[in-house]
């Protein structure tokens, strides 16, 4: 097990319905030493890429996104949930379903914070059904920059959402795949990534 | 002018009604660097305080309160906007209104995360009615926590956030003040802090 597999081992709570929770560490209180760890993991899983830029989608993308830019020299650049009166002017819009909040959300990027000379890496903490992440990935296509890769903290490989996005051909990174969860004993199955 | 007041006149960009726009680095395009100095210099003005945990509110303040964190290696809890139902069990609530979106919305914080040895910093992008920082205040004090300071960024020093939290007594730091802001030629007055 990796330094992440472990602490979600450790500090995961597997409940009923295939939830995982890794709010004592991850997206309610955040281990900042830990999201260090993981930015330091994601630099070297796309070492050599020119990414000038990280996007990520609020609220619990940001932590991760924005220590993972510390290791890149790059800034972030997160997507809002729904239009604010300060944002103005034209925007990337995508729409994206969450599962978690059983709605529909809209959400954006400036046209000033994107655009074909941009080389992306998006950051996000979780992918399961992957919704938001296609709305990211849609954001980059319509900016016209590169996409050069995804970095997850936490896949559920249970869900479609990791296998489509590499089916598509992109270079997605997880640094844990959760195969399976047991509500019972609260054993977590992560997949081999050696 | 310090670092950051530089970077307000040199990337802000004030508009009609009290705007002033700072997404091209602040709260929507992040710039990791300058957050790293901000947070370099709350640490400078929180020195000495037994500070344990940041506090903060999604979703633009993730990103300055996870890069002070770094600095007095302390995890950021942050307050969520809606009830998500992967949260459950207890939490502290706080009713909040928002300028920008026009709209009241409860915030919450597990009370797994916050307790009576809890030593708290604060922080968040900007303060200008404060709503949004008396909602947290009013979780610190339900949680019995010790609120060791507040460190906003940016302080509209015309509106009477600011004023109030001082008459309160709290040590609240301001990396920037604006106390006038002109739409026509784009000046900006910044409160002296000497």
């Amino acid at each position: 097990m990796n330094f992440l597999e472990e602490r979600i081992q450790k500090d995961g709570i597997v409940k009923e319905g295939n939830v995982l929770k890794v709010d004592s560490f991850l997206n309610h209180q955040m281990d900042i030493e830990l999201f260090d760890q993981i930015g330091a993991e994601f630099q070297k899983r796309f070492a050599g890429k020119p990414i000038n830029k990280i996007l990520t989608i609020e609220a619990s993308g940001i932590g991760i996104a924005c220590m993972t830019a510390k290791h890149f020299h790059a800034p972030v650049v997160f997507a809002k949930k729904s239009k604010s009166i300060n944002i103005e002017g034209e925007m990337y819009v995508a729409e994206v379903e969450s599962f978690t909040h059983k709605c529909k959300n809209q959400v954006i990027v400036s046209k000033k914070f994107l655009g074909p000379d941009d080389h992306i890496l998006i950051i996000d903490d979780f992918l399961a059904n992957g919704c938001a992440l296609q709305g990211l990935i849609s954001i980059v296509t319509e900016a016209g920059a590169t996409l050069e890769g995804i970095g997850i903290t936490i896949e559920k490989g249970f869900q479609a959402g990791g296998r489509i996005i590499r089916n598509l051909g992109y270079h997605l990174e997880s640094l844990a795949i959760v195969d399976a969860m047991d509500p019972q004993t609260g054993h977590i199955t992560f997949r081999s990534q050696d």
